[in-house]
C-alpha cells in the first residue's frame, strides 16, 4: 500500500470520481481512466436516468469527502409521493412523519461534474477520457484500453485497479473470461423495461406540477414517474413490460397506440408531454437488471465497487446512494491499517456483501409496491399508520422506508430486516383488527399500536431466527 | 410439430437420454449427440458423482417411459441417515416415519446405460458419441460440434434444438454469447467444494457398515457422506471449505496433514478407507454451484431442460430427480397440444420455473441442515416428533423433507413453503414449549401436538401472505 505506487480507477462516473477524489484526499497516485467524453464539455446523457434521488446514505459519503455542500445546491427536495390515478386526481404520501427527512432530486450529470472538478484539484489525479477498457489481465495488473478517438490500443500497468466502470464493468466481464477463480455472478431482468420523457418547464421556467414531490402514477403492472429538474422540466420515466398486457413496449410502435396508451392511462401527465411521440419512438427502451457477483476482488490486485459490483434497480432510489456509500464503507475499512490491498479487499466486502445483497432485495420488493401497493387499501392504512407513529414517536418509530432512505447509521441490511418485520406486523395487525385506526388518532391511542408493534416485530425476528431463516 | 423433423438433442447423460426415450416413444425423429464416450464401453466416472439417490419423482418419469422396474433392480434402499460422531457413536434417523418411504442408491453410469440401452431400440433414435458442441447458432437452429477424436468441425440443422447438456451447458452459453434476448442467468458457488473417496467391499465382496442408509459425518463446517453401490463398496464425499477453517482444501496438500485431518475427525471412516491419501491427492476437488436462468426457450427453436436450466447443489439429493420431472412435465404439456414448439417450450417453463428455483433454494438450506442441524438438539427433537407424526397419522403429516422426496404429486414450490412454514411451526413451538415431547409419546399426546401444527403452519402462511412475502 505504497503511496507511490500507481491506482488506476477505471471509469469516472458516480463511483469512480468520488472514489478518485478521496483516495487523492489520502494521498494515493491515482489514475482514471472513462470510456465516454468529459460529459463537463459534452451532452451526453441520452435520455438515460438523467436525475436520481440522493439521499442520507450519498450525502454521508460526499460529506467525507467535503463534498456535502455543493452538492445541496443543486438539490430538489422531495418531500413525499404524488400519486395521481387516472382521472387526474392527487394523493401524497410523505416519505416520513419527521420533518428533516427527505429525499433529493438531482441531475446525474451535474453532481458528477462537481465531483470530477474536485478530484482534477488534485495533482495525484489524473482523469483521461474517451478510453475504453476491453479487459483486464487480473493476474498482472495491467488493463487493456482503446482510445476511442484514435482507435489506438494501449494498456496501462497499476499496482492496484479498481472497476468502478458500472453494471457493464469490464473489470467484471474479465473475472468471468478469465477464469482464475470460482466467480459467482448473476444477471437478473426483470420483464420490465424504462423508456425516459420529458415534462418541459412553463413559458416561466417554472415546474408545471409540484416540485416537491416524486410523482407517480401507479397503474398495478405498469406505472409512470417523475422528477423534477432545476430548470424547471421534470424527467419522467415510464416502466412498462416488454411483452405482457394488452400495453408493452412490443406492441406500442404507431403513434396512434402511444397516444391511445397515454390517453386511457396517464390522461393528465399526457397533457404536460408535448413531444410525447417523438420521445416515445426516438428515446432508447433500456432494461432493469439487478447484478451481483462475489468475490469482487482478485487478491490485493483488482476490486469491483459501485454497480459494477453490484447494480440494482431503481424503484428504491438507492443506486447512486449505495455507490457512494459503498467509498464510505471502504474508506472505514483503509482506516483500520490492515497493511495490504488483499486484507482491506476482503475485509471490504465482509463488510459490505450483505448490505449490497440487501438493497438489491429491498429494490424489488418497492418494484411491487409502486405500481401496485400504493394504491392498495391496506398499504394505504398501514402507511397513514406510520406517517402518524413517525410524526408523534420521532425517536421511537421508523418504518421500512426510512430505516432504508434515511437511517445511514444502520446497514442496509439490518433496515430489510427490522423494516420488513415492521412490515408483515402492521400488515397483519390491519388485516386481523388487532388495531383500531382512524383519521385523527390521539397520542394515547398511537401509543397502543407503537407497543403493540415493538412486540410484535420483536417476535416475528425472534420466530424466523429459531427458524433459521 | 412435424414428426418428420429432425429432433436434436445435446447430451446423453441422465436427462438427456430419457427424453430421446420419452420423445421416440411419441414418435419424433431424435438426434442425440454426446461429448463423452459411450459410457457402456468406457469407464468415464473419474472420481465425480458415481451413485446418486433416486426417489418418487425420478421414479415418476421412469414409470411414464416404462423404465421403473429395470431402475429398481439396481437400486439399493437407504431408509435413513445414520450419523457417526468424533467417538464413533453412531445414531439413525429416518428419512419418514412411513415404511414405505425411502430413497434409492444407484449407479449414475448403470442408470444411464438402462436408459441409453432403451432408447437405442427406437429405429428414430439415434446416439452420437464423442462429439462435443461448441456453440449453437440458436437464430437459424444450427448446432456446432467437434468430433472428438477426428477433431473435425461439422453442424447439425435441426428443426428443434434440445440442451440436455447439463450444468455447463453449450446451448446456454450460446444464449449468453448471442445476446439476442435479454437474458437472466446466474452461476452460484458455496465456499465449499467436494471430493469423492471409497470405502471397498470386505473380501467377501459385503458392505462394511450398513447399506440400508446414507451415512452422515457432519462437523458443523464441513462433513463426510457416503452412499452403498451394488458391489459392496461405498462412494464417500467429503464436502469441505476451499480456504476457510483449521482444515480446507487449499491447505490439505500433504499426507500427514491428510491423515491428521481424517485421525481427529473421522476416524471410524478414515478405517474403513485403505487407500486415503492416494485418493485424496488424486481424486479432483469438484466446485459446488448452483445455476439459473430464464427463458429456457428460444422462441420455437431451441430448449434448456435438466441441469442446463437449472443446477443445483446435491444435499437434497435431488437434482437428478428434478431432471426426470422435467421431462415429465414436458410431456404433460407435449400432451395439451398447445400446437406449435413455442407455445409448448413457454407453457413449460410457466408451469415448471418456480418449482425448479424452490428445489434449488431447498438444496441450500440442506447444506445447513446436514452440516449442522442434524446434531443440533432441537432439530433432533423436531425430528423426532415428525416421525412419531407420520408414523401416527400417515396420512394426516408429512415432514418437509417427505414433501419434498415422497410427495411427487406436488411440485417443491409447494412442498417448500408448506414444509418451511411446517418447520417455522414446530421450531418455535419446542423452543417455546408450546408442546411437551417425551420418549414413548400416546397418540392422544401426539394429536394435540398435530393440531398445533396444522393450525400454525397455517396461520404462518396466511401472515406471510398479508405481508406480501
Amino acid at each position: 500500500m505504497n503511496k507511490k505506487d500507481t491506482i488506476l480507477i477505471i471509469g469516472a462516473g458516480l463511483c469512480g470520481s468520488l472514489l478518485a477524489l478521496r483516495l487523492a484526499q489520502r494521498g494515493y497516485k491515482v489514475e482514471v481512466y472513462e470510456s465516454r467524453p468529459d460529459l463537463r464539455t459534452v451532452d451526453i446523457s441520452a435520455g438515460r436516468s438523467i436525475n436520481l434521488a440522493l439521499s442520507d446514505r450519498g450525502l454521508k459519503a460526499l460529506r467525507l469527502c467535503g463534498m456535502e455542500e455543493k452538492a445541496r445546491k443543486i438539490c430538489i427536495p422531495m418531500y413525499g409521493r404524488l400519486m395521481h390515478d387516472t382521472a387526474g386526481n392527487t394523493f401524497s404520501s410523505n416519505y416520513s412523519g419527521r420533518e428533516n427527512e427527505y429525499i433529493n432530486s438531482i441531475s446525474r450529470g451535474n453532481l458528477n461534474a462537481i465531483l470530477l472538478d474536485e478530484a482534477e484539484k488534485h495533482e495525484n489525479v489524473n482523469i483521461h477520457f474517451n478510453k475504453k477498457c476491453n479487459y483486464v489481465d487480473i493476474e498482472n495488473g495491467i488493463a487493456h484500453f482503446e482510445d476511442y478517438k484514435t482507435k489506438e490500443a494501449f494498456s496501462i500497468d497499476a499496482a492496484v485497479i479498481f472497476g468502478g466502470d458500472g453494471a457493464g464493468s469490464s473489470l467484471r466481464k474479465s473475472y468471468m473470461d478469465e477464469r482464475k477463480f470460482l466467480f459467482s455472478y448473476s444477471q437478473d431482468f426483470l420483464n420490465h423495461g424504462y423508456k425516459e420523457l420529458e415534462i418541459p418547464a412553463d413559458k416561466d421556467g417554472k415546474h408545471q406540477i409540484s416540485n416537491a414531490h416524486l410523482h407517480i402514477w401507479p397503474r398495478g403492472d405498469f406505472m409512470l414517474i417523475a422528477l423534477p429538474n432545476m430548470d424547471g422540466s421534470f424527467t419522467v420515466t415510464l416502466f412498462l413490460s416488454y411483452d405482457e398486457g394488452e400495453f408493452n413496449f412490443d406492441n406500442l410502435t404507431s403513434e396512434e397506440k402511444i397516444t391511445e396508451f397515454f390517453e386511457k392511462e396517464f390522461p393528465d401527465a399526457l397533457a404536460l408531454i408535448p413531444n410525447i411521440k417523438e420521445e416515445f419512438i426516438n428515446n432508447p427502451t433500456g432494461p432493469l437488471g439487478t447484478v451481483k457477483c462475489s468475490p469482487w476482488s482478485y487478491q490485493g490486485k483488482t476490486l469491483l465497487i459501485g454497480d459494477s459490483s453490484h447494480a440494482i434497480v431503481p424503484f428504491y432510489g438507492q443506486g447512486m446512494n449505495a455507490s457512494f456509500e459503498d467509498v464510505f464503507v471502504f474508506d472505514e475499512i483503509l482506516s483500520q491499517d490492515l497493511g495490504d490491498w488483499e486484507a482491506v479487499f476482503k475485509a471490504y466486502q465482509k463488510a459490505r456483501k450483505h448490505d449490497t445483497d440487501a438493497i438489491a432485495a429491498l429494490a424489488i420488493d418497492n418494484y411491487h409496491e409502486m405500481r401496485a401497493h400504493v394504491a392498495n387499501p391496506l398499504f394505504k392504512e398501514k402507511r397513514k399508520i406510520e406517517m402518524d407513529l413517525e410524526k408523534t414517536f420521532p425517536t421511537e418509530y421508523s418504518s421500512k422506508y426510512s430505516l432504508v432512505t434515511f437511517n445511514e447509521q444502520i446497514g442496509y441490511d439490518e433496515a430489510m430486516k427490522r423494516g420488513r418485520a415492521q412490515d408483515k406486523a402492521l400488515l397483519n395487525m390491519i388485516a386481523d383488527d388487532t388495531i383500531y385506526t382512524h383519521l385523527e388518532m390521539t397520542k394515547e391511542e398511537l401509543k397502543v399500536i407503537l407497543d403493540k408493534v415493538i412486540i410484535e416485530t420483536k417476535t416475528i425476528l425472534e420466530e424466523d431466527k429459531i427458524a433459521g431463516l
